[in-house]
Protein backbone atom coordinates (compact mmCIF):
# COMPACT_ATOMS: atom_id res chain seq x y z
CA UNK A 1 0.00 0.00 0.00
CA UNK A 2 1.48 3.19 -0.75
CA UNK A 3 1.92 6.06 1.34
CA UNK A 4 -0.83 7.98 0.18
CA UNK A 5 -3.45 5.07 -0.16
CA UNK A 6 -1.98 4.40 3.33
CA UNK A 7 -2.73 7.92 4.41
CA UNK A 8 -6.33 8.14 2.54
CA UNK A 9 -7.41 5.03 4.42
CA UNK A 10 -6.40 6.40 7.82
CA UNK A 11 -8.96 9.28 6.94
CA UNK A 12 -11.72 7.50 5.67
CA UNK A 13 -11.53 5.23 9.17
CA UNK A 14 -11.49 8.23 11.20
CA UNK A 15 -13.98 9.73 9.38
CA UNK A 16 -16.44 6.60 10.01
CA UNK A 17 -15.36 6.56 13.67
CA UNK A 18 -16.91 10.31 13.80
CA UNK A 19 -19.45 9.77 11.22
CA UNK A 20 -20.92 6.93 13.77
CA UNK A 21 -21.30 9.90 16.34
CA UNK A 22 -22.16 12.83 14.54
CA UNK A 23 -23.54 11.50 11.34
CA UNK A 24 -22.21 11.68 7.43
CA UNK A 25 -23.51 15.71 7.03
CA UNK A 26 -22.08 16.27 10.59
CA UNK A 27 -18.66 15.53 9.44
CA UNK A 28 -15.98 18.84 9.66
CA UNK A 29 -13.54 18.84 6.77
CA UNK A 30 -10.94 20.79 9.22
CA UNK A 31 -11.74 19.10 12.19
CA UNK A 32 -11.34 15.65 10.05
CA UNK A 33 -8.02 17.44 9.09
CA UNK A 34 -6.53 18.30 12.57
CA UNK A 35 -7.79 14.75 14.05
CA UNK A 36 -5.06 12.97 11.58
CA UNK A 37 -2.63 15.87 11.40
CA UNK A 38 -2.93 17.38 8.33
CA UNK A 39 -3.66 20.48 6.65
CA UNK A 40 -7.31 21.33 5.62
CA UNK A 41 -5.64 21.22 1.91
CA UNK A 42 -4.02 18.81 3.06
CA UNK A 43 -7.11 16.50 3.36
CA UNK A 44 -8.40 17.92 -0.06
CA UNK A 45 -5.75 16.52 -1.87
CA UNK A 46 -7.71 13.11 -1.05
CA UNK A 47 -10.96 13.88 -1.62
CA UNK A 48 -12.22 16.22 -4.03
CA UNK A 49 -15.45 17.51 -1.55
CA UNK A 50 -16.99 16.40 1.67
CA UNK A 51 -19.46 14.19 -0.63
CA UNK A 52 -16.77 12.30 -1.97
CA UNK A 53 -15.30 12.26 1.21
CA UNK A 54 -19.14 10.81 2.54
CA UNK A 55 -19.32 8.62 0.11
CA UNK A 56 -16.01 6.61 0.55
CA UNK A 57 -16.35 6.52 4.29
CA UNK A 58 -20.20 4.63 3.19
CA UNK A 59 -17.98 2.36 0.86
CA UNK A 60 -15.47 1.82 3.59
CA UNK A 61 -18.74 0.96 5.76
CA UNK A 62 -20.06 -1.41 3.33
CA UNK A 63 -17.16 -3.82 3.38
CA UNK A 64 -16.61 -3.85 6.74
CA UNK A 65 -20.52 -4.63 7.37
CA UNK A 66 -20.20 -7.48 4.46
CA UNK A 67 -17.06 -8.71 6.40
CA UNK A 68 -18.54 -9.06 9.63
CA UNK A 69 -21.93 -9.59 8.97
CA UNK A 70 -22.91 -10.86 5.53
CA UNK A 71 -19.98 -13.47 4.91
CA UNK A 72 -19.52 -15.31 8.10
CA UNK A 73 -23.40 -15.52 7.92
CA UNK A 74 -23.54 -17.06 4.05
CA UNK A 75 -21.17 -19.64 5.94
CA UNK A 76 -23.82 -20.79 7.89
CA UNK A 77 -26.17 -23.57 6.47
CA UNK A 78 -28.83 -22.23 4.55
CA UNK A 79 -31.94 -21.96 6.48
CA UNK A 80 -32.78 -20.97 9.66
CA UNK A 81 -28.90 -20.97 10.95
CA UNK A 82 -28.39 -18.93 8.21
CA UNK A 83 -30.99 -16.12 9.29
CA UNK A 84 -30.23 -16.74 13.05
CA UNK A 85 -26.68 -15.81 12.19
CA UNK A 86 -27.69 -12.13 9.95
CA UNK A 87 -29.43 -11.27 13.08
CA UNK A 88 -26.85 -12.21 15.95
CA UNK A 89 -23.99 -10.45 13.41
CA UNK A 90 -25.89 -7.57 12.99
CA UNK A 91 -26.57 -7.36 16.71
CA UNK A 92 -22.79 -8.05 17.45
CA UNK A 93 -21.91 -5.10 14.45
CA UNK A 94 -23.69 -2.65 15.97
CA UNK A 95 -22.63 -3.59 19.80
CA UNK A 96 -19.38 -3.50 18.59
CA UNK A 97 -16.89 -1.09 20.79
CA UNK A 98 -15.18 -0.52 17.85
CA UNK A 99 -18.40 1.60 16.46
CA UNK A 100 -18.80 3.44 19.37
CA UNK A 101 -21.15 5.64 17.07
CA UNK A 102 -23.38 2.34 16.65
CA UNK A 103 -24.16 1.43 12.95
CA UNK A 104 -23.54 4.06 10.53
CA UNK A 105 -26.33 2.63 8.26
CA UNK A 106 -29.06 3.30 10.82
CA UNK A 107 -27.85 6.78 11.84
CA UNK A 108 -27.18 7.57 7.92
CA UNK A 109 -31.10 6.31 7.39
CA UNK A 110 -32.82 8.90 9.23
CA UNK A 111 -30.23 11.82 8.29
CA UNK A 112 -30.62 11.37 4.51
CA UNK A 113 -34.52 10.78 3.64
CA UNK A 114 -35.07 14.37 3.07
CA UNK A 115 -31.37 15.16 1.83
CA UNK A 116 -31.28 14.27 -1.88
CA UNK A 117 -27.91 13.32 -3.99
CA UNK A 118 -25.43 10.95 -4.83
CA UNK A 119 -24.83 10.12 -0.66
CA UNK A 120 -28.88 9.40 -0.69
CA UNK A 121 -28.43 7.28 -3.81
CA UNK A 122 -25.69 5.46 -2.49
CA UNK A 123 -27.19 4.89 0.83
CA UNK A 124 -30.65 3.68 -0.73
CA UNK A 125 -28.64 1.16 -2.85
CA UNK A 126 -26.72 -0.44 0.32
CA UNK A 127 -29.46 -0.72 2.53
CA UNK A 128 -31.92 -2.20 -0.68
CA UNK A 129 -29.46 -4.89 -0.99
CA UNK A 130 -29.27 -5.64 2.27
CA UNK A 131 -33.19 -5.85 2.66
CA UNK A 132 -32.65 -8.38 -0.28
CA UNK A 133 -30.20 -10.34 1.49
CA UNK A 134 -32.80 -10.85 4.37
CA UNK A 135 -35.39 -11.71 2.02
CA UNK A 136 -33.32 -13.96 0.11
CA UNK A 137 -32.09 -15.71 2.95
CA UNK A 138 -35.89 -16.18 4.61
CA UNK A 139 -36.33 -17.87 0.93
CA UNK A 140 -33.73 -20.39 1.42
CA UNK A 141 -35.25 -20.84 4.80
CA UNK A 142 -38.56 -21.63 3.32
CA UNK A 143 -36.92 -24.10 0.69
CA UNK A 144 -35.27 -25.68 3.40
CA UNK A 145 -38.66 -26.30 5.12
CA UNK A 146 -37.77 -24.32 8.29
CA UNK A 147 -40.21 -21.90 7.69
CA UNK A 148 -44.15 -22.42 6.13
CA UNK A 149 -44.68 -22.39 2.79
CA UNK A 150 -47.17 -19.47 3.01
CA UNK A 151 -44.81 -17.02 4.25
CA UNK A 152 -43.61 -13.77 2.54
CA UNK A 153 -40.31 -13.74 2.54
CA UNK A 154 -39.80 -10.47 2.60
CA UNK A 155 -42.37 -10.06 5.59
CA UNK A 156 -39.62 -11.78 7.56
CA UNK A 157 -36.96 -8.99 5.94
CA UNK A 158 -39.05 -6.25 7.03
CA UNK A 159 -39.41 -7.67 10.86
CA UNK A 160 -36.08 -8.38 11.14
CA UNK A 161 -34.85 -4.99 10.26
CA UNK A 162 -37.29 -3.51 12.24
CA UNK A 163 -36.15 -5.35 15.25
CA UNK A 164 -32.67 -4.05 14.51
CA UNK A 165 -33.66 -0.96 14.88
CA UNK A 166 -35.59 -0.83 17.73
CA UNK A 167 -32.56 -2.40 19.28
CA UNK A 168 -30.09 0.72 18.30
CA UNK A 169 -33.27 3.00 19.55
CA UNK A 170 -33.37 1.07 22.96
CA UNK A 171 -29.57 0.02 23.64
CA UNK A 172 -28.29 3.79 22.75
CA UNK A 173 -30.94 6.07 23.04
CA UNK A 174 -32.66 4.78 25.94
CA UNK A 175 -29.88 2.67 27.14
CA UNK A 176 -31.78 0.02 28.35
CA UNK A 177 -29.92 -3.08 28.92
CA UNK A 178 -32.81 -5.84 28.10
CA UNK A 179 -32.33 -4.23 24.10
CA UNK A 180 -29.80 -7.27 22.66
CA UNK A 181 -31.97 -9.93 24.67
CA UNK A 182 -35.74 -8.12 24.00
CA UNK A 183 -34.51 -8.37 19.68
CA UNK A 184 -33.62 -11.95 20.29
CA UNK A 185 -36.80 -12.91 21.77
CA UNK A 186 -39.06 -10.81 18.55
CA UNK A 187 -36.78 -12.65 16.59
CA UNK A 188 -36.94 -15.93 17.74
CA UNK A 189 -40.98 -15.36 18.59
CA UNK A 190 -41.16 -14.37 15.08
CA UNK A 191 -39.75 -17.41 13.87
CA UNK A 192 -41.82 -19.51 15.95
CA UNK A 193 -44.94 -17.96 14.39
CA UNK A 194 -43.43 -18.90 10.87
CA UNK A 195 -42.75 -22.75 11.37
CA UNK A 196 -44.62 -25.53 10.51
CA UNK A 197 -46.62 -26.56 13.59
CA UNK A 198 -44.75 -29.60 15.31
CA UNK B 1 -53.05 35.02 22.94
CA UNK B 2 -50.89 37.87 23.11
CA UNK B 3 -48.80 38.98 20.37
CA UNK B 4 -45.32 37.84 21.70
CA UNK B 5 -46.65 34.62 22.45
CA UNK B 6 -48.45 34.36 19.03
CA UNK B 7 -45.15 35.04 17.45
CA UNK B 8 -43.39 32.88 19.37
CA UNK B 9 -45.66 29.63 18.74
CA UNK B 10 -45.39 30.64 14.92
CA UNK B 11 -41.36 30.50 15.49
CA UNK B 12 -41.91 26.98 16.65
CA UNK B 13 -44.21 25.99 14.48
CA UNK B 14 -41.70 26.87 12.17
CA UNK B 15 -38.45 25.10 13.75
CA UNK B 16 -40.75 21.88 13.70
CA UNK B 17 -41.59 21.85 10.51
CA UNK B 18 -37.60 22.49 9.29
CA UNK B 19 -36.03 20.36 11.92
CA UNK B 20 -38.51 16.95 10.35
CA UNK B 21 -36.31 17.61 7.34
CA UNK B 22 -32.96 19.15 8.84
CA UNK B 23 -33.05 17.17 12.60
CA UNK B 24 -33.41 19.54 15.45
CA UNK B 25 -29.23 20.03 15.42
CA UNK B 26 -29.61 21.24 11.38
CA UNK B 27 -31.90 24.24 12.99
CA UNK B 28 -30.19 27.60 12.18
CA UNK B 29 -30.88 30.11 14.14
CA UNK B 30 -30.44 33.00 11.46
CA UNK B 31 -32.23 31.06 8.78
CA UNK B 32 -35.26 30.50 10.93
CA UNK B 33 -35.10 34.06 12.31
CA UNK B 34 -35.10 35.07 8.25
CA UNK B 35 -37.61 32.30 7.36
CA UNK B 36 -40.88 34.05 9.78
CA UNK B 37 -39.74 37.52 9.17
CA UNK B 38 -37.82 38.46 12.15
CA UNK B 39 -34.15 39.67 12.88
CA UNK B 40 -31.38 37.22 14.39
CA UNK B 41 -31.80 39.40 18.07
CA UNK B 42 -35.41 39.14 17.33
CA UNK B 43 -35.48 35.63 17.27
CA UNK B 44 -33.77 35.69 20.47
CA UNK B 45 -35.51 37.88 22.46
CA UNK B 46 -38.19 34.41 22.52
CA UNK B 47 -35.61 31.93 23.20
CA UNK B 48 -32.23 32.63 25.27
CA UNK B 49 -30.75 29.82 23.38
CA UNK B 50 -30.84 27.61 20.45
CA UNK B 51 -31.03 24.62 23.25
CA UNK B 52 -33.95 26.58 24.68
CA UNK B 53 -35.89 26.31 20.80
CA UNK B 54 -34.76 22.90 20.36
CA UNK B 55 -36.74 22.19 24.22
CA UNK B 56 -39.50 24.15 22.93
CA UNK B 57 -39.69 21.91 19.57
CA UNK B 58 -39.73 18.61 21.27
CA UNK B 59 -42.75 19.95 23.73
CA UNK B 60 -44.52 21.18 21.23
CA UNK B 61 -44.07 18.13 18.65
CA UNK B 62 -45.11 15.72 22.00
CA UNK B 63 -48.46 18.20 22.47
CA UNK B 64 -49.50 17.95 18.62
CA UNK B 65 -48.50 13.79 19.03
CA UNK B 66 -50.95 13.39 22.13
CA UNK B 67 -53.21 14.93 20.23
CA UNK B 68 -53.67 13.45 16.95
CA UNK B 69 -52.13 9.79 18.19
CA UNK B 70 -52.50 9.07 21.92
CA UNK B 71 -55.71 10.58 23.16
CA UNK B 72 -57.91 9.49 19.86
CA UNK B 73 -56.71 6.04 20.39
CA UNK B 74 -57.59 6.14 24.38
CA UNK B 75 -60.70 6.79 23.30
CA UNK B 76 -61.24 3.33 21.29
CA UNK B 77 -62.11 0.73 23.70
CA UNK B 78 -59.24 -1.35 25.87
CA UNK B 79 -57.84 -4.41 24.48
CA UNK B 80 -57.04 -4.93 20.59
CA UNK B 81 -59.02 -1.96 19.63
CA UNK B 82 -57.00 0.45 21.24
CA UNK B 83 -53.64 -1.26 20.85
CA UNK B 84 -54.40 -1.17 16.75
CA UNK B 85 -55.75 2.33 17.28
CA UNK B 86 -52.08 3.33 18.50
CA UNK B 87 -50.06 1.94 15.43
CA UNK B 88 -53.04 2.90 12.77
CA UNK B 89 -52.71 6.87 14.25
CA UNK B 90 -49.11 6.66 14.56
CA UNK B 91 -48.68 5.49 10.60
CA UNK B 92 -51.13 8.41 9.91
CA UNK B 93 -49.01 10.87 12.04
CA UNK B 94 -45.66 9.59 10.43
CA UNK B 95 -47.34 9.96 6.81
CA UNK B 96 -49.39 13.31 7.08
CA UNK B 97 -48.57 15.61 4.64
CA UNK B 98 -48.81 18.53 7.20
CA UNK B 99 -45.13 16.79 8.62
CA UNK B 100 -43.17 16.39 5.13
CA UNK B 101 -40.20 15.71 7.18
CA UNK B 102 -41.54 12.92 8.66
CA UNK B 103 -41.75 12.04 12.58
CA UNK B 104 -39.60 14.17 14.49
CA UNK B 105 -39.06 11.98 17.65
CA UNK B 106 -37.44 9.37 14.98
CA UNK B 107 -35.20 11.59 13.01
CA UNK B 108 -33.97 13.29 16.57
CA UNK B 109 -33.74 9.72 18.24
CA UNK B 110 -30.47 8.52 15.99
CA UNK B 111 -29.54 12.44 16.11
CA UNK B 112 -29.40 12.24 20.06
CA UNK B 113 -27.95 9.03 21.06
CA UNK B 114 -24.54 9.89 20.72
CA UNK B 115 -25.44 14.30 22.24
CA UNK B 116 -25.57 14.42 26.17
CA UNK B 117 -27.62 17.50 27.07
CA UNK B 118 -30.76 18.99 28.15
CA UNK B 119 -32.55 17.84 24.53
CA UNK B 120 -30.92 14.12 24.77
CA UNK B 121 -32.75 14.34 27.98
CA UNK B 122 -36.03 15.70 27.15
CA UNK B 123 -36.24 12.95 24.40
CA UNK B 124 -35.35 10.08 26.15
CA UNK B 125 -38.32 10.89 28.71
CA UNK B 126 -40.52 11.41 25.91
CA UNK B 127 -39.90 8.68 24.43
CA UNK B 128 -39.53 6.33 27.05
CA UNK B 129 -43.66 7.74 27.79
CA UNK B 130 -44.29 6.30 24.25
CA UNK B 131 -42.78 3.15 24.93
CA UNK B 132 -44.34 2.97 28.40
CA UNK B 133 -48.04 3.73 26.85
CA UNK B 134 -48.07 0.97 24.36
CA UNK B 135 -46.83 -1.49 26.92
CA UNK B 136 -50.09 -0.20 28.98
CA UNK B 137 -52.11 -0.55 26.16
CA UNK B 138 -50.62 -4.19 25.54
CA UNK B 139 -51.21 -5.04 28.98
CA UNK B 140 -55.19 -3.95 28.98
CA UNK B 141 -55.51 -6.17 26.05
CA UNK B 142 -54.28 -9.45 28.26
CA UNK B 143 -56.61 -8.49 30.86
CA UNK B 144 -59.55 -8.71 28.22
CA UNK B 145 -58.45 -11.94 27.07
CA UNK B 146 -57.35 -10.68 23.53
CA UNK B 147 -53.92 -11.36 23.51
CA UNK B 148 -52.81 -14.63 25.94
CA UNK B 149 -51.79 -14.45 29.44
CA UNK B 150 -48.30 -15.40 28.96
CA UNK B 151 -47.24 -12.37 26.53
CA UNK B 152 -45.05 -10.26 27.63
CA UNK B 153 -46.49 -6.81 26.84
CA UNK B 154 -43.75 -5.09 26.60
CA UNK B 155 -42.56 -7.49 24.13
CA UNK B 156 -45.37 -6.37 21.98
CA UNK B 157 -44.50 -2.60 23.04
CA UNK B 158 -41.06 -3.37 21.51
CA UNK B 159 -42.22 -4.95 18.08
CA UNK B 160 -44.64 -2.05 17.72
CA UNK B 161 -42.57 0.39 17.88
CA UNK B 162 -39.74 -1.87 15.77
CA UNK B 163 -42.50 -2.09 12.83
CA UNK B 164 -42.88 1.92 12.71
CA UNK B 165 -39.21 3.01 12.63
CA UNK B 166 -39.23 0.38 9.67
CA UNK B 167 -41.66 2.26 8.30
CA UNK B 168 -40.10 5.08 8.29
CA UNK B 169 -37.12 3.98 6.51
CA UNK B 170 -39.00 1.76 3.64
CA UNK B 171 -41.36 4.92 3.26
CA UNK B 172 -39.45 7.57 3.64
CA UNK B 173 -35.89 6.71 2.53
CA UNK B 174 -36.04 3.60 0.07
CA UNK B 175 -39.80 5.27 -1.06
CA UNK B 176 -41.15 1.53 -0.92
CA UNK B 177 -44.94 2.16 -1.81
CA UNK B 178 -45.72 -1.19 -0.04
CA UNK B 179 -44.31 0.14 3.55
CA UNK B 180 -47.59 1.23 5.40
CA UNK B 181 -49.15 -2.31 4.10
CA UNK B 182 -46.14 -4.05 5.10
CA UNK B 183 -45.98 -2.30 8.38
CA UNK B 184 -49.82 -3.35 9.21
CA UNK B 185 -49.08 -7.05 8.12
CA UNK B 186 -46.37 -7.33 10.52
CA UNK B 187 -48.85 -5.83 13.63
CA UNK B 188 -51.56 -8.18 12.66
CA UNK B 189 -49.17 -10.93 11.98
CA UNK B 190 -47.63 -10.06 15.79
CA UNK B 191 -51.51 -10.04 17.08
CA UNK B 192 -52.18 -13.47 16.10
CA UNK B 193 -49.07 -15.21 17.26
CA UNK B 194 -50.18 -14.22 20.62
CA UNK B 195 -54.01 -14.75 20.49
CA UNK B 196 -55.65 -17.52 22.46
CA UNK B 197 -55.98 -19.88 19.86
CA UNK B 198 -59.61 -20.31 18.51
Amino acid sequence: MSKGTQTKQCIIAEALRQAGRIGLEGLSIGKLAKDVGLSKSGLFGHFGSKEELQLEVLKFGSSWFNEEVVLPAIKEPKGLPRLRAFFQNWLDWAESKEREGGCLFVSSSTEYDDRPGAVRDLLVALIKDWVKTLATAASLAIEEGHLRNDIDPEQIGFAMQAYMLEHTIRSRLLEDGRARSQATLAFENLVLSSRNPV
